[in-house]
């Protein structure tokens, strides 16, 4: 099956847009899960069985994983494989490198790790794209517009009056034209505007919208341009304000409850990212 | 020390500007590992024992070690761990994230890999590059001009009638001056013309110069314009023309005598470095 419709079938059973951010963080863990010898593990799981049923997607990222060494990388790929079969798992590594390099993260991403997607980076060229994009059951999710507060940097500088970022896009439509694999775009929920601009010029790619939750991003927007002109609905990711729902980011402490509090704030975005979809109907 | 302090001394002690790049394949390794458990490991600990005399960092590239999963993770960890205490560890994973997870992706090289230097993606802009340069003794490889056919999809792209890759120079200046990490730069010996222009734009930087060897770049081009205006000489990598110089790169075959050939191919390597050192002084 491909990845577009494993995403559109989970999108519909579970009546959901919402994508839950795996990013572990030992300091940041409840004490309930803290005592553990592995407390990644144990701590996504319960993430993972409390939420389930209200998302379209889970997101583990990399770098918090690997910031715990070998050990890491192990909880990473058990927590990968913990995921329900129906609900497709994005790698958020943000891989590039030159062609033969590329091959092996596609390998690592799709085959190692199991992921239905990965995100890519574009800077390299389009050689370290299309690897990535021979897995025709696959996906990736290529940057063009990031939620992060210099994400101006270089993406907005301007080529023949154009910003980057629209380059950027303009090529990874004719790399998902040329598929097999789906090339989608991360394109941050903190940029209406560039999240508006980016539908306009790729109406088919699904797009993988961060920054809604803890980076206060515009919802009403990710739902409004968020969707493709064949009606799939977007990947609106959310992390800190659902794992650390039960007691606000920067507290350590917190109870056995802390995957119910979850549960709760994935319900609430849930829902609220639904409220959305019917204003916008 | 600070790692362009411990670069400059192996450089001296080695009189060497040789990286070699420890990019396992399962398929491509030599049957005397073939049999063994976790073959990457007694692999790459026999070819730094071979070559530690010769080389002024080693490269793994976290690509191929992903490639086999956690295990190969583990093979990673033990590899970086193994390299003699004086020879820089460069982790060339590419990374890049918005400013919290870069923090995390820092700690995974510097702290949970222990690298010395990373290699670190623009494209997200200046603060996913900021939190790896809070490592006063640590470095980057910030990519500018990569080595790859398609560098120029991207990198080339006209801002104000200047290149893009130019304009990621330019900032990488800023953010070496600001420090207190080392802020270097990846330019491939493919392309010495791009080579020569970045030298002119960012004297003060270290270069690391992958592309020679296999890749076929231009030794001449990299010995002439690697150096910084303070003497500091490249890193000038090679990966498959030393790892597999036992039986070419496409035979799995190939017998105990792999080190030995990977020693003589890393110091006919060093040797033509030297040569073109001698001929532009």
């Amino acid at each position: 099956m491909r990845f577009i419709e494993k995403l559109a079938d989970i999108q519909n059973q579970n009546h959901s847009w919402l994508c839950i951010g795996l990013d572990p963080q030992l300091d940041k863990l409840p004490a309930a899960v803290q005592p553990q010898d592995e407390p990644f593990l144990p701590f996504c799981k319960a993430i993972v069985d409390a939420t389930a049923d209200l998302v379209c997607a889970y997101k583990p990222n990399l770098a918090f994983f690997m910031a715990q060494g070998a050990a890491g990388m192990i909880a990473l790929e058990r927590v990968m494989r913990y995921v329900p079969a129906g609900i497709p798992v994005i790698l958020d590594a943000k891989l590039g490198d030159i062609g033969s390099t590329a091959e092996q993260y596609a390998r690592a991403a799709f085959e190692a790790f199991g992921a239905d997607a990965v995100t890519v980076q574009p800077y390299i060229g389009g050689d370290c794209v299309r690897p990535f994009l021979a897995y025709a059951d696959k996906g990736i999710f290529l940057l063009a517009r990031t939620s992060n507060p210099g994400a101006g940097d270089f993406q907005d500088l301007r080529v023949d009056g154009t910003p980057l970022y629209q380059r950027v896009v303009a090529r990874a439509r004719e790399w998902h034209a040329a598929g097999p694999g789906t090339c989608g775009l991360v394109v941050g929920a903190t940029y209406p505007a560039e999240l508006e601009a980016v539908r306009a010029l790729a109406p088919d790619q699904p797009f993988l919208i961060p920054g809604v939750g803890a980076q206060g991003g515009d919802l009403a927007a990710a739902v409004q341009h968020g969707p493709t002109a064949q009606g799939l609905g977007p990947v609106i990711n959310a992390s800190r304000a659902v794992l650390y729902a039960s007691r606000g980011v920067r507290i350590p402490e917190g109870g056995a409850d802390f995957a119910e509090a979850a549960r709760a704030a994935a319900l609430q975005l849930r829902d609220a990212i639904n409220a959305q979809r019917e204003a916008h109907t």
